[in-house]
């Protein structure tokens, strides 16, 4: 078993757990930085580390194209190459491969692209996505799969969900057939499809769930229907993914849909929304999110979040920053990104700990309302 | 005393000293980072305090734009509005006036120019600077000067050398006139001028001598004069600056430059080569610079300079940083700045040292012939 049930809430579908991998044990539920090309944009691994990430995200297709395969083999894999010693997750690129690529052809063997780097041919297939992944060396790998756009068609969806599925069966054929690398144990997901809906997408969980998936992403979600709809797909994917598996809800989200996720049962989130939204300011406060670039923030000297303590609230003033990113100082991203992870830390430590405590819902509202009435552009 | 030299070299002109202010003791020769706008790029202050950095430099005309003398005065100072506790320099500005403004008139009351980022007229006067440096609370200030062009005629480089004495005069005259506004003591240096005419720079550091500087600056050097030139000017500021303050040579330079420097009495330095060199990929080793932008490092998973004890040599490769920078990662900019600064640190600590063992000279020619043997682009 490579996950535990500690803790299942009693109102709710929350539940904490920890998830066992080769580079140590990730208390769930747990939001992982985006580190796409092996770095989380302008943070070293070790002050990662000081802001209590268990584990980070890096991306499969980005970094096929660069470093390569070759380079990534040599330094022994990711772990090695950049100095994260602690777990990592690869996406499978697939969702990259779409909406980065030209000249895509998406056949049942896999995919045909050109590269957004150089415009090479390139073509990603099932198996040589696992090859790829166990070069790198991830301690939890995605499938490749195909995630539709909302709205599609329910024709489209279905028949997409299908080959996803059959495309995760060789996923998974590939996986028995080859070995780790590097002596640690890697995990595979399986992705779920189907869009929102409900139909296809039980249909499709169900499917993948008879394979035995080391846990499962819930795709195809995120990508611009109501935060309804995806709620209500979340909740049918409570009643038909397994109890004992992780759960990870791919590329969500703001705070908000975050706890409202966990609340349905959902483990393991990542998003670009702590690192990218710091690179134009914005930075997350318990009381709302404010843009440091404003001028009203030119003389407050005050911390980002006054009592908030972290390594950046202790250490600079809304002041400094602000000047920071008026003059385009580097180190004023990298403030707003440290900041940003540390506060997305915080929210999903935090909500584990309400949920051992036995009083998630209760403080959830009370946080989404404080959170909610301060928010800023 | 606000300076002590501990130790003379027996062969050189080299010497070890202490130099005391308000924010603690700083060991010479010292090499200080460039942190123009309150910020050494891409760094934090605790960082810049690992790698042993005494004391940093920052830039009156630059802080007197942004954020300007309201808000540094709300701050209480450059130090709390960083979060730096230790020493800081402040260059006076004139030479960002004559390099980066438009427009500009000088007059014996002062000069007149246009700022370079919104096109404002502003004034810059010997006793507005000191106001300025007041505020922003530097332990160390200049006074405002004209840095003439190399290659100058004689004429022009005296008439402009002896308005910057009686501007030196106005400047002392005005520090006497006001107090440090952070409790913290503020010393003045007189900054020397005179091109690389031996008669000139003789006068005019006689002049300023006579004035009873807490320490000189060594200007108008590093502007495209040969380094004989440079040198020649150094060996005769020996001979007329006293030996018991302080000297600092501006905007000084490569490791062949500072360590021929030290070997003729100077004690501080200021350069952007460590931390502008690193954003286009340039790092420093004992045996020369590399630019890790280059191919032959894309497999090379060696440290930056095997057996160099630092944080950046301790924690990443070659073939890491190379990848950063190939992808545009910002991390890697960091990476490369931070070593520099290591590099220039180790550089001028390691020169103390061996001042104080009395092998300066011999260390310095070793060091040298191993450096520029292996230098790269």
């Amino acid at each position: 078993m490579n996950f535990t049930i500690i803790h299942k809430d009693f109102n709710t579908a929350a539940r904490c757990g920890l998830i066992r991998t080769g580079h140590g044990e990730i208390p769930t539920p747990v939001f992982m930085p985006v580190g796409t090309r092996a770095s989380v944009k302008s943070v070293e691994p070790e002050e990662l580390k000081a802001q209590q990430v268990h584990i980070i995200l890096a991306n499969t297709y980005h970094l096929f194209l660069k470093p390569g395969n070759d380079i990534m083999g040599m330094a022994s894999g990711v772990h090695a190459f950049m100095n994260w010693e602690k777990p990592l997750l690869t996406d499978s690129g697939g969702y990259q491969v779409y909406s980065l690529s030209e000249l895509r052809t998406i056949t049942e063997e896999g995919v045909r692209f050109k590269s957004h780097l150089d415009g090479s041919m390139l073509h990603f297939t099932p198996e040589n996505v696992i090859d790829t992944q166990r070069i790198i060396g991830s301690d939890i790998m995605m499938p490749l799969d195909e995630c539709p756009p909302w709205p599609a068609e329910k024709s489209y969806v279905q028949k997409s969900g299908n080959m996803t599925v059959r495309w995760a069966e060789r996923a998974k054929k590939r996986l028995s057939a080859t070995k780790p690398l590097y002596g640690h144990n890697q995990l595979l997901f399986g992705i779920t499809q189907g869009g929102t809906y409900a139909d296809l997408r039980t249909e499709n969980s169900k499917a993948l769930v008879d394979m035995d998936f080391d846990g499962y992403s819930i795709g195809g979600l995120a990508v611009g229907e109501p935060a309804e709809e995806m709620y209500r797909m979340l909740e049918l994917s409570h009643g038909v993914l397994p109890e004992q598996k992780p759960r990870y809800l791919m590329g969500v989200g703001t705070p908000e849909n975050i706890l409202n996720a966990i609340e349905r049962g959902v483990d393991m989130f990542d998003c670009v929304i702590p690192t990218r939204e710091a690179r134009n300011g914005r930075v997350y406060t318990r009381t709302g999110h404010i843009n440091l670039r404003s001028a009203r923030f030119a003389d407050d000297f005050t911390a980002i979040d006054e009592g908030f303590d972290n390594h950046v609230c202790r250490n600079y003033t809304k002041a400094y920053i602000r000047h920071l990113l008026n003059v385009g100082e580097i180190l004023g991203l990298k403030l707003c990104t440290l900041h940003n992870i540390s506060f997305f830390m915080w929210l999903t430590r935090t909500a584990r700990e309400q949920i051992l405590k036995g009083c998630f819902l209760e403080w959830k509202e009370d946080f989404l309302a404080t959170f909610n009435a301060g928010k800023q552009s």
